[in-house]
Protein backbone atom coordinates (compact mmCIF):
# COMPACT_ATOMS: atom_id res chain seq x y z
CA UNK A 1 0.00 0.00 0.00
CA UNK A 2 0.89 3.48 -0.59
CA UNK A 3 2.60 5.84 2.88
CA UNK A 4 1.83 9.39 2.73
CA UNK A 5 4.14 11.13 5.27
CA UNK A 6 2.40 14.04 6.97
CA UNK A 7 -0.98 15.51 8.68
CA UNK A 8 -4.10 17.37 7.69
CA UNK A 9 -2.94 20.80 9.15
CA UNK A 10 -0.51 20.91 5.88
CA UNK A 11 -2.47 22.09 2.68
CA UNK A 12 0.11 20.20 0.44
CA UNK A 13 -0.59 16.94 2.26
CA UNK A 14 -4.32 17.86 1.58
CA UNK A 15 -3.17 17.72 -2.60
CA UNK A 16 -1.89 14.65 -2.12
CA UNK A 17 -5.04 12.90 -0.77
CA UNK A 18 -7.71 14.89 -2.87
CA UNK A 19 -5.44 13.35 -5.98
CA UNK A 20 -5.09 9.70 -4.11
CA UNK A 21 -8.68 9.68 -3.40
CA UNK A 22 -9.79 10.37 -6.94
CA UNK A 23 -7.80 7.77 -8.43
CA UNK A 24 -8.95 5.48 -6.14
CA UNK A 25 -5.66 4.31 -4.53
CA UNK A 26 -5.95 3.44 -0.79
CA UNK A 27 -3.05 4.97 1.37
CA UNK A 28 -1.87 4.60 5.04
CA UNK A 29 -0.60 7.35 6.41
CA UNK A 30 1.97 8.13 9.06
CA UNK A 31 1.42 11.56 11.02
CA UNK A 32 4.20 14.01 11.06
CA UNK A 33 4.17 16.39 13.12
CA UNK A 34 5.64 20.08 12.41
CA UNK A 35 4.69 21.21 16.15
CA UNK A 36 7.14 18.88 16.95
CA UNK A 37 10.02 19.49 14.40
CA UNK A 38 9.14 16.06 13.23
CA UNK A 39 10.06 16.64 9.24
CA UNK A 40 13.67 17.84 10.33
CA UNK A 41 14.07 14.28 12.24
CA UNK A 42 16.71 11.69 10.79
CA UNK A 43 14.55 9.16 10.43
CA UNK A 44 12.65 11.32 7.89
CA UNK A 45 15.00 13.06 6.63
CA UNK A 46 16.42 9.53 5.18
CA UNK A 47 13.07 9.42 3.09
CA UNK A 48 13.13 13.22 1.95
CA UNK A 49 16.23 14.94 2.47
CA UNK A 50 14.46 18.45 1.68
CA UNK A 51 13.00 18.15 5.18
CA UNK A 52 9.27 18.77 4.24
CA UNK A 53 6.41 17.29 3.76
CA UNK A 54 4.58 15.18 2.03
CA UNK A 55 6.41 12.44 1.33
CA UNK A 56 4.72 9.27 -0.88
CA UNK A 57 6.30 6.02 -0.42
CA UNK A 58 5.46 3.53 -3.29
CA UNK A 59 4.95 0.27 -2.92
CA UNK A 60 8.35 -0.27 -4.78
CA UNK A 61 10.24 1.40 -2.11
CA UNK A 62 10.47 4.44 -4.31
CA UNK A 63 9.77 8.01 -2.96
CA UNK A 64 8.03 11.06 -4.04
CA UNK A 65 8.15 14.55 -2.78
CA UNK A 66 6.81 18.12 -3.53
CA UNK A 67 3.06 18.03 -4.05
CA UNK A 68 3.07 19.39 -7.43
CA UNK A 69 5.19 16.56 -8.73
CA UNK A 70 2.86 14.43 -6.72
CA UNK A 71 -0.32 15.43 -7.96
CA UNK A 72 1.62 15.19 -12.00
CA UNK A 73 2.66 11.91 -11.76
CA UNK A 74 -1.01 10.31 -10.56
CA UNK A 75 -2.56 12.59 -12.97
CA UNK A 76 -0.60 10.91 -15.91
CA UNK A 77 -2.99 9.51 -18.38
CA UNK A 78 -6.36 11.20 -16.91
CA UNK A 79 -8.14 14.14 -18.24
CA UNK A 80 -6.85 15.93 -15.00
CA UNK A 81 -3.69 16.34 -17.30
CA UNK A 82 -4.16 17.86 -20.86
CA UNK A 83 -2.98 15.94 -23.42
CA UNK A 84 -1.92 18.92 -25.59
CA UNK A 85 1.34 21.26 -25.00
CA UNK A 86 -0.48 24.57 -24.16
CA UNK A 87 -2.92 23.07 -21.87
CA UNK A 88 -0.15 21.61 -19.99
CA UNK A 89 2.00 24.68 -19.45
CA UNK A 90 -0.95 26.01 -18.69
CA UNK A 91 -1.41 23.84 -15.42
CA UNK A 92 1.59 24.26 -14.58
CA UNK A 93 1.64 27.69 -15.30
CA UNK A 94 -0.81 28.01 -12.14
CA UNK A 95 0.63 25.23 -9.77
CA UNK A 96 3.64 27.33 -10.26
CA UNK A 97 1.96 30.60 -9.65
CA UNK A 98 0.37 28.57 -6.51
CA UNK A 99 3.72 27.65 -4.93
CA UNK A 100 5.74 30.86 -5.43
CA UNK A 101 3.08 33.81 -5.04
CA UNK A 102 0.11 32.15 -3.47
CA UNK A 103 1.08 30.02 -1.02
CA UNK A 104 4.01 31.79 0.64
CA UNK A 105 0.84 34.62 1.32
CA UNK A 106 -1.83 32.45 2.07
CA UNK A 107 -0.09 29.65 4.36
CA UNK A 108 2.36 31.90 6.02
CA UNK A 109 -0.31 34.40 7.27
CA UNK A 110 -2.57 31.14 8.35
CA UNK A 111 0.46 29.89 10.14
CA UNK A 112 1.20 32.91 11.73
CA UNK A 113 -2.33 33.29 13.01
CA UNK A 114 -2.99 29.51 13.43
CA UNK A 115 -0.25 28.43 15.04
CA UNK A 116 1.76 31.17 17.01
CA UNK A 117 -0.46 33.59 18.13
CA UNK A 118 2.01 33.75 21.29
CA UNK A 119 4.91 34.58 19.38
CA UNK A 120 3.36 37.55 17.40
CA UNK A 121 4.77 38.36 13.87
CA UNK A 122 5.84 42.30 13.21
CA UNK A 123 3.25 43.97 12.28
CA UNK A 124 5.04 44.86 9.05
CA UNK A 125 4.92 41.63 8.33
CA UNK A 126 1.09 40.89 8.92
CA UNK A 127 0.46 43.97 6.42
CA UNK A 128 2.60 42.70 3.96
CA UNK A 129 1.20 39.31 4.15
CA UNK A 130 -2.49 40.42 4.45
CA UNK A 131 -2.01 43.09 1.11
CA UNK A 132 -0.10 40.02 -0.60
CA UNK A 133 -3.13 37.11 0.21
CA UNK A 134 -5.72 39.80 -0.92
CA UNK A 135 -3.80 40.30 -4.22
CA UNK A 136 -3.46 36.37 -5.24
CA UNK A 137 -7.21 36.07 -4.31
CA UNK A 138 -8.33 38.54 -6.61
CA UNK A 139 -6.08 36.99 -9.48
CA UNK A 140 -8.15 34.21 -9.06
CA UNK A 141 -11.29 35.39 -8.90
CA UNK A 142 -10.58 37.51 -11.87
CA UNK A 143 -9.54 34.22 -13.35
CA UNK A 144 -12.88 32.22 -12.17
CA UNK A 145 -14.96 34.75 -13.70
CA UNK A 146 -13.63 33.92 -17.06
CA UNK A 147 -13.46 30.12 -16.96
CA UNK A 148 -15.23 27.32 -14.79
CA UNK A 149 -11.96 26.10 -13.95
CA UNK A 150 -8.23 27.21 -13.30
CA UNK A 151 -6.40 25.85 -16.32
CA UNK A 152 -9.93 26.41 -18.49
CA UNK A 153 -13.20 24.89 -19.62
CA UNK A 154 -12.18 21.36 -17.33
CA UNK A 155 -10.29 20.60 -13.87
CA UNK A 156 -7.33 20.07 -14.08
CA UNK A 157 -4.30 19.42 -11.37
CA UNK A 158 -4.18 23.23 -10.92
CA UNK A 159 -7.47 23.13 -9.44
CA UNK A 160 -5.93 20.23 -6.68
CA UNK A 161 -3.28 22.72 -6.04
CA UNK A 162 -5.38 25.81 -5.67
CA UNK A 163 -7.59 24.38 -3.52
CA UNK A 164 -6.42 23.47 -0.15
CA UNK A 165 -4.68 27.45 0.94
CA UNK A 166 -7.73 28.82 -0.92
CA UNK A 167 -10.43 27.20 1.23
CA UNK A 168 -8.44 27.54 4.53
CA UNK A 169 -8.06 31.87 3.70
CA UNK A 170 -10.75 32.34 6.03
CA UNK A 171 -8.16 31.00 8.65
CA UNK A 172 -5.67 33.14 7.52
CA UNK A 173 -8.40 36.12 8.25
CA UNK A 174 -9.82 36.37 5.20
CA UNK A 175 -13.56 36.25 4.40
CA UNK A 176 -13.49 34.46 0.87
CA UNK A 177 -17.16 35.63 1.02
CA UNK A 178 -15.44 38.48 -0.65
CA UNK A 179 -14.30 36.76 -3.46
CA UNK A 180 -17.61 35.10 -5.33
CA UNK A 181 -15.75 33.49 -8.22
CA UNK A 182 -13.81 32.21 -5.86
CA UNK A 183 -16.23 30.57 -3.00
CA UNK A 184 -18.65 28.91 -6.01
CA UNK A 185 -15.16 27.17 -7.68
CA UNK A 186 -14.39 26.09 -3.88
CA UNK A 187 -17.99 24.14 -4.09
CA UNK A 188 -16.96 22.76 -7.68
CA UNK A 189 -14.06 21.51 -6.31
CA UNK A 190 -15.81 19.95 -3.32
CA UNK A 191 -18.05 18.10 -5.50
CA UNK A 192 -15.21 16.26 -8.23
CA UNK A 193 -15.74 12.51 -7.36
CA UNK A 194 -13.40 11.02 -4.82
CA UNK A 195 -12.15 15.01 -3.63
CA UNK A 196 -12.45 15.34 0.31
CA UNK A 197 -12.58 18.69 2.01
CA UNK A 198 -9.64 19.94 3.77
CA UNK A 199 -9.17 18.22 7.03
CA UNK A 200 -11.29 15.50 6.22
CA UNK A 201 -8.98 12.03 6.90
CA UNK A 202 -8.88 10.29 3.72
CA UNK A 203 -6.37 7.45 5.09
CA UNK A 204 -7.21 3.98 5.78
CA UNK A 205 -4.70 3.77 8.42
CA UNK A 206 -3.19 6.25 10.61
CA UNK A 207 0.37 5.43 12.86
CA UNK A 208 2.04 7.82 14.51
CA UNK A 209 5.65 9.09 13.98
CA UNK A 210 6.88 7.27 17.08
CA UNK A 211 5.54 4.16 15.90
CA UNK A 212 6.53 4.23 12.65
CA UNK A 213 9.42 5.05 13.48
CA UNK A 214 9.72 2.79 16.79
CA UNK A 215 10.94 5.82 18.60
CA UNK A 216 10.23 4.95 22.69
CA UNK B 1 9.81 37.14 -33.13
CA UNK B 2 9.29 36.38 -29.34
CA UNK B 3 9.18 38.88 -27.19
CA UNK B 4 10.28 38.89 -23.53
CA UNK B 5 8.97 41.11 -20.78
CA UNK B 6 11.40 41.39 -18.04
CA UNK B 7 15.29 42.74 -17.06
CA UNK B 8 18.14 41.01 -16.30
CA UNK B 9 18.15 41.34 -12.63
CA UNK B 10 15.35 38.92 -11.90
CA UNK B 11 16.23 35.06 -12.05
CA UNK B 12 13.49 33.76 -13.20
CA UNK B 13 13.80 35.97 -16.78
CA UNK B 14 17.63 34.83 -16.91
CA UNK B 15 15.62 31.25 -16.93
CA UNK B 16 13.55 31.99 -20.06
CA UNK B 17 17.33 33.92 -21.80
CA UNK B 18 18.92 30.19 -21.10
CA UNK B 19 16.03 27.98 -22.84
CA UNK B 20 15.46 30.56 -25.81
CA UNK B 21 19.19 30.42 -25.98
CA UNK B 22 19.57 26.74 -26.03
CA UNK B 23 16.99 26.53 -28.66
CA UNK B 24 18.45 29.14 -30.40
CA UNK B 25 15.54 30.80 -30.61
CA UNK B 26 16.14 34.76 -31.05
CA UNK B 27 13.97 36.92 -29.00
CA UNK B 28 13.92 41.08 -28.18
CA UNK B 29 13.11 41.84 -24.80
CA UNK B 30 10.88 44.64 -23.07
CA UNK B 31 12.28 45.84 -20.16
CA UNK B 32 10.28 45.94 -17.53
CA UNK B 33 11.57 47.35 -14.35
CA UNK B 34 10.48 46.05 -10.55
CA UNK B 35 12.07 48.99 -8.77
CA UNK B 36 9.46 51.20 -11.03
CA UNK B 37 6.71 49.12 -9.87
CA UNK B 38 6.48 48.48 -13.68
CA UNK B 39 4.88 45.31 -13.30
CA UNK B 40 2.06 46.47 -11.53
CA UNK B 41 1.13 48.96 -14.21
CA UNK B 42 -2.05 48.41 -16.02
CA UNK B 43 -0.35 48.26 -19.67
CA UNK B 44 1.45 45.05 -18.43
CA UNK B 45 -1.31 43.50 -16.77
CA UNK B 46 -3.14 43.32 -19.53
CA UNK B 47 -0.19 41.13 -20.73
CA UNK B 48 0.24 39.38 -17.30
CA UNK B 49 -2.47 39.82 -14.94
CA UNK B 50 -0.13 38.08 -12.11
CA UNK B 51 1.92 41.40 -12.47
CA UNK B 52 5.22 39.58 -12.59
CA UNK B 53 7.91 38.84 -14.77
CA UNK B 54 8.73 36.73 -17.11
CA UNK B 55 6.04 36.95 -19.45
CA UNK B 56 6.68 35.26 -22.61
CA UNK B 57 4.60 36.90 -25.93
CA UNK B 58 4.78 34.75 -28.73
CA UNK B 59 4.78 35.27 -32.88
CA UNK B 60 1.01 34.23 -32.49
CA UNK B 61 0.00 36.42 -29.75
CA UNK B 62 -0.09 34.09 -26.91
CA UNK B 63 1.19 34.71 -23.50
CA UNK B 64 3.47 32.55 -21.96
CA UNK B 65 3.92 33.69 -17.90
CA UNK B 66 5.77 31.44 -15.30
CA UNK B 67 9.54 30.51 -15.97
CA UNK B 68 8.69 26.96 -14.58
CA UNK B 69 5.79 26.93 -17.17
CA UNK B 70 8.06 28.59 -20.06
CA UNK B 71 11.05 26.03 -19.66
CA UNK B 72 8.86 23.42 -19.69
CA UNK B 73 7.22 25.02 -22.40
CA UNK B 74 10.42 24.82 -25.00
CA UNK B 75 11.70 22.04 -23.28
CA UNK B 76 9.02 19.89 -24.98
CA UNK B 77 10.73 16.92 -27.20
CA UNK B 78 14.22 17.97 -26.04
CA UNK B 79 16.18 15.81 -23.83
CA UNK B 80 15.87 18.19 -21.18
CA UNK B 81 12.32 17.05 -20.13
CA UNK B 82 12.78 13.05 -19.70
CA UNK B 83 10.69 11.08 -22.06
CA UNK B 84 9.34 8.92 -18.79
CA UNK B 85 7.14 9.74 -16.43
CA UNK B 86 9.22 9.06 -13.39
CA UNK B 87 11.90 11.16 -14.54
CA UNK B 88 9.39 13.89 -15.54
CA UNK B 89 8.62 13.53 -11.93
CA UNK B 90 11.73 14.19 -10.98
CA UNK B 91 12.08 17.39 -12.64
CA UNK B 92 9.13 18.64 -11.47
CA UNK B 93 10.46 17.64 -8.15
CA UNK B 94 13.08 20.15 -7.78
CA UNK B 95 11.22 23.04 -10.20
CA UNK B 96 8.72 23.11 -7.29
CA UNK B 97 11.94 22.80 -4.64
CA UNK B 98 13.07 25.80 -6.56
CA UNK B 99 9.74 27.91 -6.67
CA UNK B 100 8.68 27.00 -2.99
CA UNK B 101 11.61 26.60 -0.76
CA UNK B 102 15.19 28.05 -2.62
CA UNK B 103 13.79 31.05 -4.49
CA UNK B 104 12.22 32.27 -1.57
CA UNK B 105 15.29 32.60 0.67
CA UNK B 106 17.92 33.14 -1.68
CA UNK B 107 15.85 35.18 -3.93
CA UNK B 108 14.43 37.05 -1.13
CA UNK B 109 17.82 37.68 0.98
CA UNK B 110 19.80 39.23 -2.08
CA UNK B 111 16.45 41.51 -2.67
CA UNK B 112 17.02 42.65 0.82
CA UNK B 113 20.41 43.05 0.63
CA UNK B 114 21.35 44.50 -3.18
CA UNK B 115 18.39 46.50 -3.49
CA UNK B 116 16.67 47.98 -0.48
CA UNK B 117 20.02 48.42 1.56
CA UNK B 118 18.63 51.97 3.04
CA UNK B 119 15.04 50.14 4.24
CA UNK B 120 17.00 47.79 6.59
CA UNK B 121 14.98 44.67 6.85
CA UNK B 122 14.61 43.20 11.04
CA UNK B 123 17.69 41.51 12.17
CA UNK B 124 15.50 38.73 12.50
CA UNK B 125 14.22 38.15 9.40
CA UNK B 126 17.68 37.93 7.67
CA UNK B 127 18.95 35.91 10.35
CA UNK B 128 15.57 33.21 9.44
CA UNK B 129 16.64 34.12 5.71
CA UNK B 130 20.04 33.32 6.05
CA UNK B 131 19.42 29.93 7.81
CA UNK B 132 16.73 28.38 5.43
CA UNK B 133 19.13 29.63 2.50
CA UNK B 134 22.18 27.54 4.05
CA UNK B 135 19.76 24.78 4.68
CA UNK B 136 18.77 24.71 0.82
CA UNK B 137 22.39 25.19 -0.46
CA UNK B 138 23.26 21.84 1.62
CA UNK B 139 20.59 20.02 0.12
CA UNK B 140 22.11 20.68 -3.48
CA UNK B 141 24.92 20.31 -2.41
CA UNK B 142 24.31 17.11 -1.02
CA UNK B 143 22.00 16.35 -3.63
CA UNK B 144 25.15 17.03 -6.47
CA UNK B 145 27.04 14.45 -4.78
CA UNK B 146 25.17 12.06 -5.72
CA UNK B 147 24.40 12.80 -9.82
CA UNK B 148 26.18 14.76 -11.88
CA UNK B 149 23.00 16.73 -12.84
CA UNK B 150 19.92 17.93 -10.24
CA UNK B 151 17.07 15.91 -11.85
CA UNK B 152 19.60 12.78 -12.75
CA UNK B 153 22.59 11.43 -14.94
CA UNK B 154 21.59 14.13 -17.73
CA UNK B 155 21.00 18.40 -17.69
CA UNK B 156 17.09 19.03 -17.46
CA UNK B 157 15.08 22.02 -17.13
CA UNK B 158 15.38 21.71 -13.17
CA UNK B 159 19.18 22.64 -14.15
CA UNK B 160 17.94 25.78 -15.39
CA UNK B 161 15.28 26.13 -12.87
CA UNK B 162 17.69 26.11 -9.86
CA UNK B 163 20.37 28.05 -11.76
CA UNK B 164 19.93 31.57 -11.87
CA UNK B 165 19.37 32.09 -7.96
CA UNK B 166 22.33 29.56 -6.91
CA UNK B 167 24.66 31.38 -9.04
CA UNK B 168 23.37 35.25 -7.45
CA UNK B 169 23.80 33.62 -3.65
CA UNK B 170 27.08 35.70 -3.46
CA UNK B 171 24.58 38.44 -3.47
CA UNK B 172 23.04 37.61 -1.21
CA UNK B 173 25.69 37.29 1.35
CA UNK B 174 27.00 33.51 0.99
CA UNK B 175 30.25 32.41 0.08
CA UNK B 176 29.39 30.01 -2.78
CA UNK B 177 32.67 28.24 -2.84
CA UNK B 178 31.48 26.88 0.95
CA UNK B 179 29.80 24.21 -1.39
CA UNK B 180 32.14 22.52 -3.47
CA UNK B 181 29.52 20.36 -5.45
CA UNK B 182 27.57 23.22 -6.01
CA UNK B 183 30.25 25.70 -7.68
CA UNK B 184 31.17 22.69 -9.95
CA UNK B 185 27.63 22.24 -10.80
CA UNK B 186 27.59 26.15 -11.69
CA UNK B 187 30.46 25.52 -13.99
CA UNK B 188 28.44 22.98 -15.96
CA UNK B 189 25.72 24.52 -16.48
CA UNK B 190 27.04 27.41 -17.68
CA UNK B 191 29.20 25.20 -20.50
CA UNK B 192 25.79 24.10 -21.75
CA UNK B 193 25.43 25.07 -25.53
CA UNK B 194 23.59 28.22 -25.69
CA UNK B 195 23.39 28.57 -22.20
CA UNK B 196 24.42 32.17 -20.78
CA UNK B 197 25.84 33.33 -18.04
CA UNK B 198 23.71 35.71 -15.35
CA UNK B 199 22.97 39.30 -16.50
CA UNK B 200 24.65 38.48 -19.74
CA UNK B 201 21.97 40.00 -22.07
CA UNK B 202 21.29 37.16 -24.72
CA UNK B 203 18.31 39.50 -26.85
CA UNK B 204 18.91 40.34 -30.09
CA UNK B 205 16.94 43.58 -29.38
CA UNK B 206 15.99 45.59 -26.39
CA UNK B 207 12.89 48.22 -25.96
CA UNK B 208 12.30 50.67 -23.03
CA UNK B 209 9.13 49.92 -21.59
CA UNK B 210 7.84 53.82 -21.98
CA UNK B 211 9.04 52.99 -26.02
CA UNK B 212 7.35 49.74 -26.12
CA UNK B 213 3.81 51.13 -25.02
CA UNK B 214 4.45 54.58 -26.03
CA UNK B 215 4.49 56.43 -22.51
CA UNK B 216 5.58 60.15 -22.95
Amino acid sequence: MLTLFGNLQSGNVHKVQMILGTRRLPFRRVDVRQDRNEPRHPAFLKINPMGKVPALVLENGDVLTESGAILFYFAHNTPLWPDHLRGQTEVLRWMFFEQYSHEPALAVLRYLKLFSPSLPAPAGRIAELMQKSQAVLDVLNRRLQLTAWIAGPRPTIADYALYPYTKLADEAGLQIANWPWILAWLRRVESLPGVSPVYQDAAVEVVTFDAYFRRP
